[in-house]
Parts: C-alpha cells; structure tokens; sequence
C-alpha cells in the first residue's frame, strides 16, 4: 500500500518534469523566433499550447485523485500541494511563450535592431525556470533560493527595456508598433521570471514547511 | 466533530471573502487614483498590500490545517483546494493595483486627456471579480458561466487601448511616457478579468466537479 503510494507520488513528479520540458522547449521556440523572425517558429509554438494544457489538466487530476484517495499527511501534502501550484505556473509560462510567438508574428520579417536585448531576458529567464525546477528534482532550498536573487536582474532588465525603447518611440515615432511589441515581449518574459519564483518559492516550502512568500517569516517577527 | 469541521469551513469561507473585499477596495482606489490623479489614494493602495498578504498567509494555513488534519473527501476538498487557488487569485489581483497605481504616480498630476476609457474597463474588470465571488457564495455555476463570457469584452477593450495609444504615440511622441504608462493600466486591468475567470472556473470545479480550464471538456470530447 505504502510502495504504491510512493510509486504514484513518483509518477507525479515525472509527469511534472515533461510538463515542464514541453514548456521550456515552448519558450526557447518563442525567443528563437523573435531572434530569426521564423514564422513556422511561431507556429510550432502555437501548436504546442493544447498539448501543455492537457499535460495540466492530467496531472491536476493525479493530484487530486491522491489526494482524495491517500488522506497523505505532512510532507507528503505538502509535496503534492506544491505540484498542484507549480503545475499552474509552468502552465501560465507556457502562455507567456504563446504571447511573445503572437507578438513575433506581428513583428514580422522586420528585422531592424531594437534598442532592447531580448536574448539576454530570455537567457535569464529561462535560467531561472531552469534552476527552480533543478531545487525541485533535488529538493534543494538553497538552490531554490538562490532563484529568487536572480529576479530583480529580471525585473532591472525589463525596466530598462521600458526606458530605452520609450526613448526610440520618441525619437522615430514611425516605429511605435515594433517598439510596443518588443516592449510587451521583455515584460512577458518578466513573467516567466515571476513564475520561476514562484516555482522556487513552493519548493521551498515543500521541503522545509515555510512559507516564504512576501518573505512572511521576516514581517512576522518584526 | 463533524459540526466543528463545518465551522472551520465556513471560517475559511468568510475569511477569503474579508481578503476580497480588501483586494476589490485596492483595484477600486486604484482606478478611482487614475481618474481623480490622487497620489494619497495611491498611497493608501501601496499600504493595503503587506495587510493582503497576510491575509493570503492566513488562509492558505487554515486551508493546509484542514487538508492536513480533517483529511476532507469529493465535495469538502474540491472546496477547499478552490479556497486555495481563488486565494492566490484574489492576492494578484491586489498586485494589479499596486501596479496601476505607481503607474498613477508615474502620470502624476498631468490630466490631459488620453484615449483610453480606462474607468470603462476598470468598471467590467471589477464587475467580473464581484460576479465571480458572488457565485462563489451563492456556489452558483451559472453565475460563474456568465463570467467567463464577459471575459472577451475585456479582451477588446484592451485590444483596442493597444491601437488607440499606439495611434496617439505615433501622431504626438512627445506624449510616449503618459500613453505608455495608460498602456500598461490597461494590460493590468485586462489581467484582473483574467483572475476573475479563474475564479470563475474554480467555482466551476467546486460545484460540479468538472475541471472547465481550457474548454477542456469540448476537446476531449473532439
């Protein structure tokens, strides 16, 4: 009984990490295609999207049918509430990659520099998606902690995309509609970091039992 | 025991309705913000958020308590894993009006006239999060549907910001700043329907026990 009870909480999370890959391949398709301007890029990325939600809704119902049927305890629960939360992230990041290929789309063959390094911003992250699922398959806080120092890079990243391609508009208003698509693709990509940290934060506190969202523990004993 | 594991529901119950009607008076200031170009309403949103995430805190423990220790079946656990993900719903929706609200502060007093109606798209935004908790409280599935539905004029309201101050920037660059910030209001509020559709679908999920993400019901059946 306990053997297959491990052997579905297994299941679980190697369910977990296909959804995972099939996520990440979405959004190095999605920033591929921004860097080549490669339509059929787009297109696989497109094509991709109701496999992931599938992928979502499949290991919901795991979750949830273990959850009814095994009354698991502590960190067991735990886990499975953290696979719950991380399932929707990767989800939502999956979407992200959908925006930036609809976006790369309306940008077309176009391939004028803009003032804005989006290959870096999908580097990082997707570095930090990266990370955060390595902290979840080894189970390890200090990695997953070490994601979330990664996010104000991110977000300095994206505010300086803000300003620069603000500043291009200005100068060549003629090129407001390439400036706003490259604008809305550095803050999906701000996302993806956000739900990085998210995904860091749950492991956290599968492992150790704490809640550190809002780093609560440290308002708390204020 | 049975009678004391209803009272913690309706406890929890009634908590995340206290944590809506806070995020709900958030977006509301926020809007109202843009309208009047009130920074001390932009204040009183900044102050509301540390009071949101301890709220989120709270009911996310009282949830684990009871998952943990009342080992809840069908009906008891659907609720409270909907409790849940409505919760962290409910907490994006009050980082929307932080959101919106330091773009006020970015606009600042200037009250030229921008073409965009955002109190508009506020007001359906809103008017989506209050008809999902009402269908939360009534558990009423309809209601929910009705939800989802209004989901897409959302959509074209934000659709049509996109083109209108792309137009604006275009013809009077020197404007970039102000439109780029009512720009990103939009895309926030647009955002906030979104968590209200989830909402909506955890309802959904609640009640009838169908997982509604995705329509996912129509493509199995395909």
């Amino acid at each position: 009984m306990r053997i297959k009870f491990q052997q579905k909480l297994d299941e679980l999370k190697e369910r977990l990490l296909v959804m995972a890959g099939l996520v990440e391949q979405a959004i190095q398709r999605a920033t591929e295609a921004y860097s080549s301007r490669d339509m059929d890029l787009c297109e696989l990325v497109a094509l991709s999207e109701p496999a992931i939600n599938r992928m979502e809704h499949e290991i919901d119902q795991l979750a949830l049918d273990l959850l009814a049927m095994e009354q698991p305890m502590a960190v067991d629960l735990r886990f499975i509430l953290a696979v719950i939360r991380i399932n929707a992230d990767l989800e939502r990041v999956g979407d992200q990659a959908v925006n930036i290929s609809n976006r790369v789309k309306d940008l077309g063959a176009s391939t004028d520099d803009l003032p804005v390094d989006i290959p870096k911003l999908a580097q990082l992250s997707t570095a930090m998606i990266r990370k955060a699922l390595q902290s979840f398959i080894e189970a390890d806080t200090e990695m997953a902690e070490a994601v979330l120092l990664l996010d104000d890079q991110v977000d300095e990243l994206n505010r300086d995309a803000f300003r620069t391609l603000g500043a291009m508009i200005q100068e060549h208003p003629d090129r407001t509609p390439d400036a706003l698509n490259a604008l809305v693709i550095s803050r999906n990509l701000e996302r993806v970091g956000d739900h990085a940290t998210n995904i860091a934060e749950d492991v956290i506190f599968w492992v150790s039992g704490a809640d550190v969202r809002h780093h609560f523990a440290a308002n708390a004993a204020a």
